[in-house]
């Protein structure tokens, strides 16, 4: 097995670690490890709440994560000879469950907390448990639902120059400062209290904190992304901002549906993963990237029948807006919700599921004004009886007494 | 061959034709023809712009096209027995371009005629034209491109019924009242001058006419949708709103990237397509549908590679947006083109493939504040060299010379 | 539409037509048409009897047909420039039956005429009829099965040289008189009397007839393969044999299954081909390569769910033979036969389903000393119910009264 | 993790393990291990040679391996419950190499030692080291091909009752006694010398393996089918031929080609199997079935583009034979392999990719007498060059002196 170069005692939170992650991203974080291009290696991840959820029937923790201690990253991982401009090519070799662990948790959250997508329509904190059998996995909560994993890292990235890490925060203050007292804000602002800074310690660390970007939102450099398809087996091209690039990850995601809906809408886990880096010098130039590409695994999951629901511009109260693709999606996917409720899911077992299943969300139309068409494609075979329309119409498939764990 | 019910001579113009198409939504729009469940029948299509572009290497008659004269639509077709509340299902059977006439035409409309996706980017009329050979395609305005085509309807739905109608008619005044003298108008109102409304004539046609839909968008009938994936071998569920449901179509595509982002941003073309019909009675309550649902077809062209761009919600000025999927797509694309340039394409080359070769759009993730990410998949194998990123760098592919037409 | 340089008139039979199409393989046929390097082109093709069979419901046309006066093949195309050693790049563009003609036949060959694959099992002459819906295909003889066809033609070649002709001739005779009076024959030689030499006539005709090899086996020069890959969208390289090529085919199919088991075995039907010719100068010598190879199309149909039935190198009476791959292949064959009885089919409408749906043959052990085992890969969507194993036991799907055609 | 059941002290031969393997069939091994259906657990497996083979760069140990005592499996598992007659269901849910030997062997077998598929044309032992990178593997033996494993077990069955014990040995034993001499022979009959029979003891032990079936071919209960697509992720279903079922398995492969053509012709390797077992009652009467069928994993690696290889029924020597499976494959395989010459690579690498890589190998045609057509399947995507014939012909990619190893 490759080397694992970063490794936790999971009993213990993320700030007593031997190797500290690092919740925020700034320029002058030390590289927790360093390895040479061609180098193969192995780390391991918290889960995204650093370890604040439970395996158990209750949504008390999901209510109660503090959003501000999140995302505790593992790295950043130094590649010898990386400079400002080259391509990082990071091929991820194999990623998973913790051998101890084998469950993940999906949370839709409430609205005093941000909420999710569907924060209207669903606005009390809910949890599903989900058990890993091998490759494949199924809930307690949400019954007749088994699928392959899309094993991924929700987030990873490289770190930003100072430069970049200016714009981030000139533009993401100017958006906050529109409208400051919003609840939820516009966007997270760098916030010291709880930022852990790696290895940085003192004062130090408290004025990088102070300047240091937030990891809620994917930027130039990757990060955030929430892109499924960010799988074992793909290939990843990042942008290299400082001298030995400094790439961390996190956020391991056992599978999740384009858009990641319920917001801690991926089945979520802590994890291994194994990855290998070499570089393009120059690459940001020869290629005029400035943002992260990628190339599919081929192990991704096949699916090829779906079911498509459409969505259109126009919100639930029959307001017409004007190419609105977050709205069209949002129509596609409660298209979808009502559908599942026909066989007897609650709207929020049909939401987890489309939170975590390999579920598409396709852009489908986007210049016939007023309306964007946005389309959710449900992969059929995820549901252990036929979801399709017949003359005969829908049999309740689901029982009426279980259901996603509520708060008490 | 199934009998083909609408049959055109394409020498003439849509009004002259002796069954006349539609050109606007009206529940009283009589039926053109008839059939049972279960029939299968075929009809031809005007090509969107009835006939306005010619396969040359001027740009003018795309910056020419009115857009009050298009989506001249074939049908309706009545399904005996259907009533409001049904479900239609149909089948596309096949479908296919006309055998004298076997091309098609991309488009980037002017700023000046509502332009398309990037319209900040690429402001003037340009047009491709592309060949057909079999199941595959290319132009000679764009090299090295070749993909096999993915012929389905633009637009497709069933009459809406007079209440559906008047929600679309006041949803979309409303939008424009909020301000009516922009250029390009928010949405496309009632217009009577240029309407055709099938076998309607003098006073009904006009009355009618003057609150009739326009086609431009997608609505809850299905209509404009652009899903490339209403191919054919695809089955699709509408909504039926009017007894006999009244089901048109046109505005044929040979391929379309998902988006169809240049606007007239298919392959579009005339031809014919091949339909079965039949009933899920009752079907729209049974499975608490208001919009149509499909499924894909098994005869989609299969890639399995891609390289895919990320886009998020912050504009090409640098400013952050909140959660603007509509930004983030744009975003995805323009990496996309930057990134195709460097072989040698223009901006316009690149626009154009990504408007007329399957490429797909995904919502990756929406719920990280501030930003989306989408992500825009681009299909290796179109491409007749490699475009990976590599140690050496891109090499130039494609002569200067060759580009999209412009105007005269 | 690109030319289409051989039609015909399908109510006269093949030796009345202006274009006589050949019916062996013979060096000096004449080429029929020219084109050049780079064109594309069409033609018309026979169904492989020359228009034998009807669509009715009776087997006797099957029992009836003369082997001998098959595989009427359009060609030789001659292709200018091209020469022995060259290889002869063929792309596929386009495959389909006739507009007035949208059906196709299956038919199971009596013993007394050569049998099929299983000819022990089902030794009378039975016949299907297929029609087309578009893409898709179902029989009025086999219910509740539905399939996209993956249309191509069984029978596509060069013309030998005339060594290359002498070393088949040599080498079949020399088998067939291992057991001479063998009904039927170990394989068929060359028999002038019902040999249709193309352009050809009189005494030069006879001459060639006589030693012009038969059509039924492929050879090095591609020829009657029956690999239902070489479909519409595939590349085939074919080794040049003789100068300017001379390219022929026939026996198209609308769908087949991997083997063609039931010797008439695909969905027969005449119709039509569209190609692209080009040449690879030398390729042969350049590429070690003395038979054809090729590349599947993008467009073959997607299924992703198979049951997949085994069998191994014993045959039906329990006797053991060494590595034999065809008694393996037949008894996975026979066991999924067994297993589609179970819901009703007639053995026959089973055999002939496996003749006919895309179904896929694997050699998957063949080392494992005494038995091969060979997979037979049966598409679960091809049925309209569920075939697979459930606790409940499998249901009658299919009414008793309808089957396959048989002899009056 | 799921319990695993049976694990193995690596350090020490199959026969000195506290839960003994067994290498051979019979009906009285008594179970190692028990488990209720609905079970789930993992159970580890020896490499097929039971730990012969070494991580160097010498053939001597392929040479040298003992053929009788190999096939080490872990097991039999007893399933309570299970009757004969009924169908055990067995989900792969996970299978792997052991975290501390990642790494997996090819083996091309010597004529003395039985040889492989291709003996007469590869007959000395070669092999080749094959590193796992994750999901990827490589071998340093065999430059610039890469690809994801399809990880499975060579060899998984049920325990034979006494009668179906008595059929394999009865038409063996007459398969051998038609040339009962030859070298190598027909078939493996019983061996008591090298027999280990789990925990079965002295003399009874000894009275069993005298009459235990050898563990070289696939039979009725599965066996050795060395079916690549047995992958994990997939599902089997097994008849039941004596009480608990008694499931056994071991010769686990990282990757195989269809054929596992070079005998030791997959990735070899130990490594563990995770399992979830069902019943279905009576399913072997209810489905009529007597040999495993199965369904493929949704994860199994996507290919699609391929270059396929057409191989006939005539032999190297120009020979005719009758419709013979066996060599139609065997000169598809050559011609790949003198295709891969082209570009450097040896006939052993070649062979080796062939055996190791997921290629697929088809019966296309199997009528046409007397050539079956056979055709093999090369991903062209497993190569880090382009494969494919061009106008400018092959380039050299390979080394020369890099190159299976050999023996000393």
């Amino acid at each position: 097995m490759p080397e694992t170069l970063i490794s936790y005692d999971f009993s213990k939170p993320p700030e007593e670690q031997d190797i500290k992650p690092h919740n925020r991203w700034h320029p002058d974080i030390p590289m927790a490890v360093r390895v040479k291009p061609g180098a193969e290696f192995r780390l391991q991840c918290f889960d995204w709440t650093g370890g604040q959820i439970e395996n158990n029937d209750s949504a008390n923790d999901i209510r109660d994560v503090d959003l501000t201690k999140v995302h505790y990253l593992s790295g950043p991982v130094g590649i010898e000879g990386a400079e400002p401009g080259d391509l990082l090519v990071v091929d991820i070799l194999d990623a998973g469950p913790l051998p101890d662990q084998l469950w993940g948790f999906n949370g839709i959250f409430a609205r005093e907390n941000g909420g999710g997508f569907l924060v209207d329509h669903f606005p009390e904190a809910r949890k599903s448990i989900w058990d890993f059998h091998g490759i494949y996995t199924s809930s307690r909560h949400i019954p007749k639902v088994r699928f392959p994993g899309i094993i991924h890292p929700g987030l990873i990235g490289t770190l930003p120059s100072k430069e970049l890490l200016k714009q981030w925060n000139d533009r993401e203050k100017a958006l906050v400062d529109t409208d400051p007292n919003r609840v939820p804000p516009l966007a997270t602002l760098p916030y010291e209290e709880t930022a852990l800074m790696g290895s940085m310690k003192g004062e130090e660390a408290k004025a990088a904190a102070r300047e240091a970007a937030r990891t809620v939102p994917p930027r130039e450099h990757g990060g955030n992304c929430d892109i499924k398809n960010l799988s074992r087996g793909s290939r990843v091209y990042f942008p290299v901002y400082v001298k030995e690039a400094g790439l961390s990850m996190g956020d391991l995601h056992f599978s999740q549906g384009d858009g990641e809906i319920t917001f801690c809408g991926a089945i979520e886990m802590a994890g291994f993963i194994e990855l290998r880096v070499n570089l393009i010098k120059g690459g940001m130039k020869k290629y005029n990237i400035s943002s992260p590409i990628f190339q599919p695994s081929k192990i991704d999951p096949q699916f090829k029948d779906y079911l498509i629901f459409e969505g259109i511009s126009v919100d639930e109260d029959g307001k017409q807006h004007y190419l609105d693709a977050h709205i069209a999606y949002r129509r596609a996917c409660l298209a979808a919700i009502d559908y599942l409720k026909n066989f007897g899911y609650s709207g929020e077992q049909a939401y987890a599921i489309l939170g975590t299943a390999p579920v598409e969300g396709h852009i489908s139309g986007i210049v016939d004004i007023p309306n964007v068409c946005a389309t959710l494609w449900l992969p059929t075979e995820v549901f252990e009886f036929d979801i399709h329309p017949t003359d005969a119409g829908p049999a309740i498939e689901i029982p009426s007494g279980i259901d996603t764990s509520r708060t008490s």
